[in-house]
């Protein structure tokens, strides 16, 4: 007699890979040079598929920065027009491996984090700090010179830096983070000044002079969110071990284009299941009102799909100062997504919980019975390109994709 | 008619001084250049006046390597041989206007956090980082070496960095600490990594070379408790500003040196009341017994008289797993300090807690009353010199100064 090992329900097997997966950093590439899919005038976009005429301001505005940046344009105008002709290819990020926030457009130089998961690439570009910024639309000279400077001097530093330090693993960055109060969605203070700490020594070995190397610290130091690419990259790397898993429902990616919201089911293959972009209640910044705001744009909200951002919204207390509510609030939503979840992760930990494990696997079938749609913690950009982040909030989702994806499934065995 | 401004009670005015003082880091500096009280064989130690004959194993092992640093003594049995012929001179470091963790052994040539407070300066010996450590009575040649290193490398290229920077500001460091998931005494882990992040640029731009820079930058992100020397400073820094009110019960000082543990109260000036050093309910590191620890010793816990670390517990869920207990514990932890304590801090809030003030202002009326001694959060010294850190825990305080500090300024009023 021979014993074989139990076999894992389609969902416990997604879990396992939820929770175990590891994300070993490989270091900072250009997108060209590590993703199949991108390549001239066939960029990359946040959320589900999209269609050239139809992207909202701030992809718009993001893309016309893409093209100057590439040299494939000499001016705003000419960009506008390359784009009005349709000469450019579209793709989703979610499509090539990789995750963008906001606008999330990724061309073949742009620089990003890479990492490797479950035998493939996953790349996220580089965040590029506070202000004016490509993921939010804009392409002024300011937002060029700073993506030339992160593609030609910060990016091959860090790359140096990261090939230098062998230990760097994603989800372990993540584990920490929330130890040290991030949520590490909306919140990566204390992981990026992790990141910027453990990568220093190799920073200061790696520079050209010390000059680039003080620019990169200036340059990291001021930006609260250095760390999200590599969460988010972390995040799309245990999502895409989960997917694929036949009859699952499992979620294993959930993003909005700002015209439409999607989500993936490991148990559903490519399909995109669909709905409006929401809104949402942002916490506007003062001068703007919810109209001057995109409905929900970028990928990122892949940190909640692999459980953690709004889902382990306790191990960041202070993110109510900037998003709103309170404790106890944020505790019953934790707890609510617990409800909709197939278990809890054994690595992502909730310290002021009793080192709780953060809820794991959004499970449409779940999420239908229960009638209670996922929260993400999100930024809103203005509806106009290039006028930056209007606001940051809680993001109730659309039910209706969740809904159709269990119709799907359950029909599937019946 | 004139109107006069009102007059505060003496806790009023402790309480302000203890809220609102800020403590400007000015650099890092070696002691004799800062410090009037330390000289050529005059030497600083922690907690209340010893004499050197009755000093602690670890106190006696840090004061053989200073011999041996400050090159009094050729090697350890000479500098055994000026302890034991009484040729060198204590100092609290409380008198000087300075905190020292463990052994507090500060000498002349000793380089320190030097800021300032209430119109003086206060100093906290650079933390030396993990394993062998003078602070835990280490005096071998590593030791001796890392500290030269320290010395003559790592503190001119910090001290550098912090002129560079002109907006640093102690207890704001402290109170985004508490953000950041740290109690700023036995946690301090992301603080640690806040510091060097925003230094970095000028560290990087100070360095004579790379590898100068590098090596700093190891240093630091080895070190968990690089931070302690500026939270405690901090800590010494308010509590000077709320000394010396006539009349106040508000503690200033507490502090041991492993045979005495004392404390210093705002209204009885310079005295010390005092007790047999506790040694608490440390959380033993593995092969260790509580007969190889070194009662309490060390400055450290003007942390808690300042309002942090065992006072902000609750700002610090990850430390349970370090030192032991549960989130429902430390609550009521803080609570129960909150009873002792004549107010509650504005600017050192707990995030976890909907950001309520931090326990302030230890009253050893309310101590004597309530029957209640204040608790730290501490590290644990072997019994022998050299041998290091021992344990972890949160260490109840005798209650028999409190309580005669509180019975003197009652028979004052009387």
């Amino acid at each position: 007699m021979t014993s074989s090992p139990p076999i894992s329900s389609p969902v416990e097997r997604c879990l396992t890979a939820l929770d175990t997966t590891e994300v070993p950093l490989v270091g900072v590439r250009r997108a060209g040079e590590v993703l199949a899919d991108v390549g001239p005038r066939r960029y990359l976009h946040s959320g589900p598929p999209i269609e050239l005429d139809e992207v909202p301001g701030p992809m718009r505005g993001a893309l016309i920065g893409a093209l100057l940046f590439e040299d494939e344009a000499a001016d705003p105008a000419a960009a506008a027009a390359i784009l009005d002709a349709g000469e450019i290819e579209l793709v989703p990020c979610h499509h090539a491996g990789a995750v963008g926030a906001m606008a999330g457009i990724v061309t073949p130089s742009m620089p990003g984090v890479a990492a490797q998961a479950a035998g493939q690439t996953v790349y996220s570009p580089l965040n590029e700090g506070l202000g004016q910024a490509l993921r939010f639309g804009s392409y002024d000279d300011a937002t060029l010179d700073r993506l030339r400077w992160i593609r030609d001097v910060a990016a091959p530093l860090l790359d140096a830096a990261i090939r230098a330090d062998e230990e760097l693993e994603l989800c372990g960055l993540v584990a920490e983070g929330l130890r040290r109060g991030d949520e590490c969605h909306n919140r990566n203070v204390a992981l990026s000044a992790m990141i910027i700490a453990r990568l220093a020594p190799a920073i200061a070995r790696a520079a050209p002079s010390s000059e680039e190397a003080a620019a990169l610290f200036e340059f990291a130091a001021g930006n609260r969110h250095f760390a999200l690419p590599f969460t988010i990259a972390a995040a799309k790397g245990v999502t895409i071990a989960a997917h694929g898993v036949a009859g699952s429902p499992i979620v294993t990616a959930m993003a909005g284009n700002g015209r439409r919201f999607g989500i993936r089911v490991s148990g559903t293959g490519d399909r995109w299941f669909l709905a409006p972009a929401p809104l949402g209640e942002p916490r506007l910044f003062e001068g703007f009102t919810a109209a001057d705001a995109t409905p929900t744009m970028g990928d990122s909200m892949i940190t909640e799909t692999a459980g953690w951002g709004a889902f382990a919204l306790t191990a960041a207390p202070a993110i109510t100062s900037f998003i709103g509510g309170t404790a106890e609030l944020s505790a019953q939503l934790v707890e609510e997504m617990q409800s909709i979840c197939a278990g809890s992760s054994r690595r992502m930990l909730i310290p002021g919980d009793d080192f709780r494990g953060t809820p794991l696997g959004i499970d449409v079938h779940r999420v239908r019975d229960a009638g209670v749609s996922p929260v993400i913690n999100n930024g809103m950009a203005h509806r106009e390109p290039g006028r930056g982040q209007v606001g940051a909030g809680i993001t109730r989702l659309p039910i209706a994709p969740f809904v159709e994806a269990s119709e799907v499934l359950t029909a599937a065995r019946s």
